[in-house]
Formats: C-alpha cells, sequence, structure tokens
C-alpha cells in the first residue's frame, strides 16, 4: 500500500461529478489551488502552455473489474480500457493549458473534474505524452455509432 | 491521505532506476504484468495501440519541493516542473505502445521504469493526451544548451 496525500484541491464549476459533461470540456475553465505549504515547488511552471494534473476521483468509493462506459452504453468493458471513476485506484489525469499562475493558484483551461477534487501531482506536459497512429478499440466503433 | 494499491509490476531491462537512460527509452520493451486478481480489467485493452501506465517511484523514499533535474544540470527548478522522482507523491506516468497481451501479461514498448516498479493503474491513451502550440519553459532553454 501508498499513501498518496493531497496537494491541492480543483476549483470548477461543476459541483459533482454527474454534472461533468461526458465531451467537450476543453474550454472550460477553473483553478488548481496548490497548498502553501507545497507552493515552492511550483517554481518554473509558468513557462509551461499545458501541464498534467493527477487526481482524485473523491466521490468513487469502490471499484469494478468490468463497467459500463458513462459516455457509451452498450455492454461491459475492463475498467483499463475506460476512464470509468470506479477503478482500483481512483486516480484521474487531466492534461490543461495553464493560463496563468497567481501564486499558489493556477487558472486552467480544459477542466473536467468535479469541485473540490484533491490534487495530488502536477507534472509538465511534453512531447513524450504525443503518440501517433493510434488504434482506439471498442472506442473507435462506439463513437461511429 | 489516499491509499493506493499496486494492481500489478513492471518488468524492466532496467534493474535500478539510476540504470534508466534519461532520454532514447521510447524502443525498449518490456512487461507489465497485472495481477490475477485484476486481470478481467484488462478485457478491451487488445484493440489499443497505446496505453497510459501509472506506477510507483519506489525508491523514492523523500521528496524536495526544489530539486536539480536529472537530464539537466544548472539550478534547482520546481519539482512540479520537473519529472523528477523525489515528488510529494511518487506517482509517475509512462505512456507505452502495446505489443501484445497474454492473459494478464502485457508485452509493451516504451518502458522508462525500473524493473520491480509497482503498477497502479493502466488507462487507455487517446486523443485527449495530444495538444499542440506547446511551450516548455526551461526545458526548451536547456536542450539548447
Amino acid at each position: 500500500m501508498y499513501e498518496i496525500k493531497p496537494i491541492g484541491v480543483v476549483r470548477s464549476p461543476f459541483k459533482r461529478r454527474e454534472d461533468v459533461p461526458l465531451r467537450g470540456t476543453q474550454n472550460v475553465i477553473g483553478q488548481i489551488e496548490i497548498f502553501k505549504e507545497y507552493e515552492e515547488g511550483l517554481k518554473d511552471i509558468d513557462g509551461f502552455s499545458h501541464i498534467v494534473v493527477l487526481w482524485i476521483f473523491h466521490e468513487s468509493k469502490k471499484y469494478e473489474l468490468l463497467v459500463e462506459p458513462l459516455a457509451y452504453k452498450g455492454g461491459l468493458r475492463g475498467v483499463f480500457a475506460t476512464s470509468h471513476p470506479d477503478r482500483p485506484n481512483h486516480i484521474g489525469i487531466t492534461i490543461v493549458e495553464l493560463l496563468s499562475r497567481n501564486k499558489n493558484e493556477l487558472k486552467v483551461k480544459g477542466v473536467d473534474m468535479a469541485d473540490g477534487s484533491p490534487v495530488v501531482d502536477i507534472k509538465p506536459y511534453g512531447p513524450k505524452y504525443i503518440k501517433e497512429g493510434l488504434r482506439r478499440g471498442w472506442v473507435e466503433t462506439a463513437e461511429r455509432k
């Protein structure tokens, strides 16, 4: 077991998980508030146009190995082939555009978290995240329907 | 505090963290071994060309808010503006190409973890990870040197 501690919190216009649209959140503005004790770790972050936010699906209390994806009905999928919140470890990843920083507060674009979601890490976004020639299995089939 | 439990383990040619090259690991082959009790969650994963692996820097026992990046000497950076292992929560992200699956074992390309690193989540990789028009602050300056 590993203990993960919140380093901050998401401020989002979506009050609860079920308020978050399943697509089309790329222009949604919110804040990442990093707790004061970790503020020094934000040095140099301003230079990055995009950051990777790791956060907790704090409203999820259980997990399932087979889930029905929220955006696409039509059968059970392996949870690791989905981004369903009810996974063994309730960690979410969102890549957001960093608009500005004011001390320990980051104004960001592309928020798809619920308000109050605990933030557990921030990483700089870079070319290692960009892959080409994707196959996306069941998602491609579902999108065509 | 949140408890994160390993769901599997990385099999890598790099025995320890310091054996992992800082760049050029995109063709390195390894295995992600998911524990049998979670195997059912891998249903449908085979359709994806790339997957996101969340894992633990298990050799890191402390954190610093200011760190000297391993790949670029020349001063202290905020830890959240780096991918340094000594971060408040020791979570790493690697995006790998999924070559094949044999039951609970995934053969993958692009391994930059040390052998034995605990795996805590697998997610499908998709377009939401691909951003354009990057600014990468201190990294761009360091790369030019």
